[in-house]
C-alpha cells in the first residue's frame, strides 16, 4: 500500500513538470501532496501554478545568500519546515550544493531530457541534435553530487526525427516527461525503490515489458 | 530504385550480424550481396557461415604485418580486387587506421550495442549494466578515426531489466542488431543517406514514427 509521501518541488521557470505532478496528485494516480513549491526566481510562472491548486509558493532569492551553501542551507531549513520527505527539482536552475544533498540522501529527483549518460548539461535537446543522434529522450535519477549522474530510476526514449527543432525535439521529450516523472515519484510513494551501487532496483509488481524502439522506423 | 551494393564483410568471430545480412541478402530484402568476407583470425565461425553461403571467405592474419597501417593496407587491396563498394564491420575486434578509413570515405559502416553517445568501446552491456541504464540498445554509424564515435545512421532502443546480466541483455539487443544493421545498408543501397556534418539526413520513403519507450513499463 501507498502512503502520500510529501513533495518539495524546486523551479525556476514554467513549471511543466510541477504541472503533471499536481494534476497526478490531485487525479488520484500519484500518492504524493505537494507541501510546498519554491523558486529562485520570483517570475517563474510555477509559482503561480501553486498558488491556483493553493499549494505553498515561496521565493528565495539566492541574490540574498552569501554563496551556494548558504542559499541552500536556507533551502533544507524550508524544505524541513514544510515536513518535505522527497525533493523534486522541476526546472531548477541552480546547482545544488552537498547541504542539499547531505540532508536528503537519496530523496532527491531530479528530471533531465536525454537518456544519460548522453548528453548530460545544459541544452541536452541540441546536443542531441548536433550528436546526430536517432534515439534520445529523459531520465529520472536521484542527484547526487555530480552533474546528471545519480542513480537512474526510470528512462523514456523518443525517436530524433529528420527537420527536427530544438523546440520540436524538447516538445516531443516533455511528453515523456510529463509522464515517468510522476511514475518515478509513485514508485518512490510505494516504497518499490532500492539504490544498490549507483543501480536503483524496482521491486516488481507486474510482468517485465521487452518492446523495442527503432528509428527510423521501418 | 536500388541497385545491388557490394559489401566487404570484416570479422574476427561467430558472425552473427553477417548471417542477419546474408539472409536479407538472400531473401532479397536487401540490396546489396557480400562479395567477400575476411577475418583477421583463422578460426572465425564467420567465415564457415560464408563457406556455406558460397561467399569467399579469407583469412588475412593481422601478425604477419608490421602495423596496423600495414595491415589495413592489405584489407583496402583485397576489399579493392573484389570490388568492395561498402565495408561492413561485424565483430571486427581489431583497431582500423585511417589508411582503410580514406579508402571507403563515409563508406565504412560498423554496429554497436548501445545508443551512442552512452557507453562507446569495449563490453559496452556491462558497461550500462555497471551504469544502472534503464534503456540502451544499438548504432549502427559510418566509422570515422574516432572510436565509436562516426555519425549515426539507425538506432534502436532496448529496456535494460532488473535481474538481467550481460548475457540476456546483449541477446536483447543482438535482436536489435540483426535488424537493423541490414537496414541501415539498404538505406545506403537505396541512396537515401547524405551526411551533412556529423548529421545523417535520410531521403524520406514513409511518414515519420513518434512511438515512444519507456522502461519499466508503466
Amino acid at each position: 500500500m501507498s502512503r502520500r509521501v510529501k513533495l518539495g518541488v524546486l523551479i525556476s521557470g514554467s513549471g511543466s513538470n510541477l504541472q503533471s505532478i499536481i494534476d497526478r496528485s490531485e487525479d488520484g494516480t500519484l500518492a504524493a501532496d505537494i507541501v510546498c513549491v519554491i523558486s529562485n526566481n520570483a517570475g517563474a510562472f510555477g509559482l503561480e501554478r501553486a498558488h491556483r491548486h493553493n499549494i505553498p509558493a515561496l521565493h528565495i532569492d539566492h541574490r540574498l545568500f552569501a554563496g551556494r551553501s548558504a542559499y541552500d542551507t536556507a533551502l533544507v531549513e524550508t524544505l524541513q519546515q514544510h515536513g518535505v520527505e522527497l525533493v523534486i527539482l522541476a526546472g531548477f536552475m541552480r546547482i545544488i550544493t552537498p547541504v542539499l544533498i547531505e540532508a536528503f540522501p537519496m530523496a532527491i529527483m531530479n528530471i533531465h531530457p536525454a537518456i544519460l549518460p548522453s548528453f548530460p548539461g545544459l541544452h541536452a535537446q541540441l546536443q542531441a541534435l548536433d550528436h546526430g543522434a536517432r534515439i534520445s529522450g529523459c531520465t529520472v535519477h536521484f542527484v547526487d553530487v555530480g552533474t546528471d549522474t545519480g542513480p537512474i530510476i526510470v528512462q523514456a526514449a523518443v525517436p530524433v526525427l529528420d527537420g527536427d527543432t530544438e523546440e520540436s525535439l524538447s516538445a516531443r521529450i516533455q511528453v515523456e516527461e510529463h509522464r515517468i516523472y510522476p511514475r518515478a515519484i509513485q514508485l518512490y510513494a510505494e516504497g518499490r525503490l532500492s539504490v544498490e551501487g549507483r543501480r536503483v532496483v524496482i521491486t516488481p509488481s507486474a510482468p517485465a515489458s521487452a518492446v523495442s524502439l527503432e528509428n527510423p522506423a521501418a
